[in-house]
């Protein structure tokens, strides 16, 4: 896709300063820019490079007056961070505008598909499913039987929804992920096999949750795991069976919730984090990075580190007195020496 | 799927209090019951749901007399906690009833596929593969050349089973999973780059093993890395090249193995654990969660936490001075400063 | 695949002890070894196997004579060991050896194809992408629009490149593998939703890389998240947006690392090792398994473990102590207690 200055400048709202007939193709930071790039310029720190950037053009603040000559084409707009983004959007939408079922995608008959949809080649939509409008699933993905997906959701390629699973309007699923597999059940049937307890539940993703790349999330034993509103998690995540995920949390890559466990609202929790099972985090709360949550944390908005996890100003405390360790050590031994001699030892 | 009260009640041999011709089509909690579900009552603590339950079914206990009005169709029978279990069971054998070769499947002309099997949609077998009889393989799954797949196998869509693996009878694969990907095994070539060694072993999964979704289980470099039969392992774990892992033992999400490991029969190894290379793992062992194993475990049937991990009772009363050391630290220097006081420094 | 010892001995440029004809179709350890196998026999540790071996066919050096009596047929050759590694990659080559575009993948028009490549069934190419020579795409595997693929490439089946994404000549991707997922970027949008910032990057993997299965490597929100030449990637591991993996760095499985951050050249970094956004580690940086490193590493080839992490050496003597601390702990109140008791508290 090419785009000129004018055009751009039209959708911005914005004022030309240069060549409008220039055209551009990608976008670059302004220190990194090449011919045939867009970049932006808002934070003062960067004004330097306004003057020998490469990019073909250059959005400004309309406040902004260059001290010296610049190459690139400018458009001045109210505010250029913004109108950047703005263009970001308008650029993302574009390059993944796809629609139309490919035809060797393969679409059991029951299944009802809506208006406006992209399904991709070798994708496979099994019986009675239901793909809401202006869906897109990208090719080589595996969509099982009753499934029931809404609109405006993206599945990316190679992603794997098992059947009965529910996923709302605008969710978006990366590559790999794999959504309602058998939660780990298994009860001892003697002294040391194991049989599986059948997993009948479902998963259900409410609106407007991401999923990232492999991240897994398996269906319930009866009833559903559920990711609510507005979840956004992040790649190769596990989500065991029957745990909920309460609204506009945010999860790191590689963390780990065990079975039955319940997530509040608006947490923010770090990367390889791992949260155990049939236990309940309160809303607000944050985990740093590795952090192992073995119990409930019932105080909410607390942030909490370390194995097990405890408040964070006590981790830190305790941590940076970990490397002394050895010392202390030494310390103690020293002090029962001296005390032992005092007494005649 | 819809069964009448008459038909479960043949099936489980119960016999019916009220409307023998009222349907079901899934199965719920006692509390969360709805028109058209099935629950159990078993645990006493529940007997008050009885008396408002939507279900339209109940299975209860042969000895259990209500004391109030029910709504619900009853199913008397000897033990409703076992009779809902076979119930499960038998939904879920008939929920993943799968039959039939798909034509949009692609399966070598040397490939040799059983009776009774599910190959669906988008899948793929290669050369000189073996699949066995009531086995299934879900749309989108890859097999490679000189794969050997058991009976009543199950393969769930977008695994990938590299060539020359085999897999026993009754295991099950979940979505995404990876068998027989390459060892990670490098030989330092010069000062800094590495050559690859070649990795032409395989993995032999032996029977009854479940593996999670987007598990990851390497060949060997030259021979076997093996799962013996009973073996369950969650999602998202890494198994490196020719790893062990014994018996029957129950491994949870993103753990991980490295390479020429041994495992012992009937251990239960806990989520995100690391377990070093080269090393053997007793049998009966347990490790908690997050546990790093990096030497061999020798003595059966210990319990260990930690990173490097210990025993548990050790580690939960190390993790609990943890929290003290800004105190004992402090502590240390007060005596310190009073017997220095003391002696006139 | 059958090889006789005439056929071997003359790649090799070795001399046969034996039958000339003997046929072997795998390779197996000396000590493991079974008819129609050959070994190599390099450490005199091993010695003893060769009488016993039932291996048909062994290597050994031209060095060697042996004492008693061997079943097997030998071939001697100037150094056991390199010429069984010849070997092995040999049969590996072959065993691998695949060609040919199957009519059942899926090639957008405008995609331009090398000569002499693999592209198998159920794979999709997407529009504008390009396969060099020699590349191999095994079936299942999805590539996106605009993708640039270099010569001799082999992706595993199962693998997801997203639109854009350069991979350049000699790498291998294993199944699973997602490169070019969104990055993880969402900017809070008023007290509690988030909104997602476009990722318009993409990944750039140079030369000779090696990217284990279900590995993530997400685009970048602007400009590349670039993977350097001769990197080798584990299973399983995360690589966030925006960051740079410098050159022959080696990372074991599960390890992930956040966004922005920047890794040398040559460095060693463990399983399940988290590293956070936002910072540089220098060349030769080790790190072992678990650690998690939460700040920029200046110092070239220093060896980090721990979470915090801190220099190797510093982490054992504190872990060490770690064991220690119930008993410091009563040391510590037993001093007070004795000094509180002298100055007659």
């Amino acid at each position: 896709m090419e785009f000129s200055a004018k055009q751009i400048a039209e959708l911005l709202n914005g004022k030309i300063i240069g060549d409008s007939d220039i055209k551009v193709s990608t976008v670059s930071k302004i220190e990194e820019g090449f011919a045939g790039s867009l970049s932006f310029l808002s934070n003062p720190k960067y004004i330097q490079y306004l003057y020998t950037t490469k990019s073909s053009i250059v959005l400004i603040n309309n406040s902004f007056v260059p001290e010296k000559e610049v190459q690139s084409t400018l458009i001045k707009v109210e505010d250029a961070y913004h109108a950047f983004a703005s263009l970001l959007e308008i650029y993302n939408q574009q390059k993944s505008h796809k629609e139309g079922i490919s035809g060797d995608s393969i679409i059991e008959d029951s299944a009802k598909i809506g208006e406006h949809v992209y399904i991709g080649a070798n994708s496979y939509i099994g019986a009675n499913s239901l793909i809401g409008d202006q869906t897109k699933i990208y090719p080589n993905t595996y969509i099982g039987d009753n499934v029931k997906i809404g609109n405006k959701v993206i599945i990316f390629s190679g992603a794997n929804i098992y059947s009965d699973c529910i996923i709302k309007d605008g969710c978006t699923l990366h590559s790999g992920v794999v959504v309602g597999s058998d939660g780990f059940g298994f009860a001892p049937q003697n002294a040391s096999e194991f049989k599986k307890v059948p997993q009948i539940g479902n998963v259900i993703i409410e609106e407007s949750v991401e999923i990232g790349a492999n991240t897994t999330i398996d269906r319930a034993t009866l009833g559903s795991t559920i990711i609510r509103k507005g979840v956004k998690l992040d790649n190769l995540i596990q989500v065991a069976h029957n745990v909920e995920i309460g609204e506009n949390t945010v999860i790191a890559a590689q963390t780990g919730i065990a079975g039955s466990t319940k997530i509040g609202k608006n947490c923010m929790i770090g990367g390889q984090v791992a949260i155990a099972g049939h236990i309940t985090i309160a809303d607000n709360v944050k985990a740093g990075a590795k952090a192992g949550i073995a119990q409930s944390v019932k105080k909410e908005g607390v942030i909490l580190q370390g194995i097990p996890a405890i408040e964070l100003r006590n981790f830190w405390r305790s941590a940076a007195v970990f490397k002394l360790l050895p010392d202390m050590k030494h310390q103690i031994d020293n002090l029962e020496r001296i005390i032992g001699k005092e007494k005649g030892e």
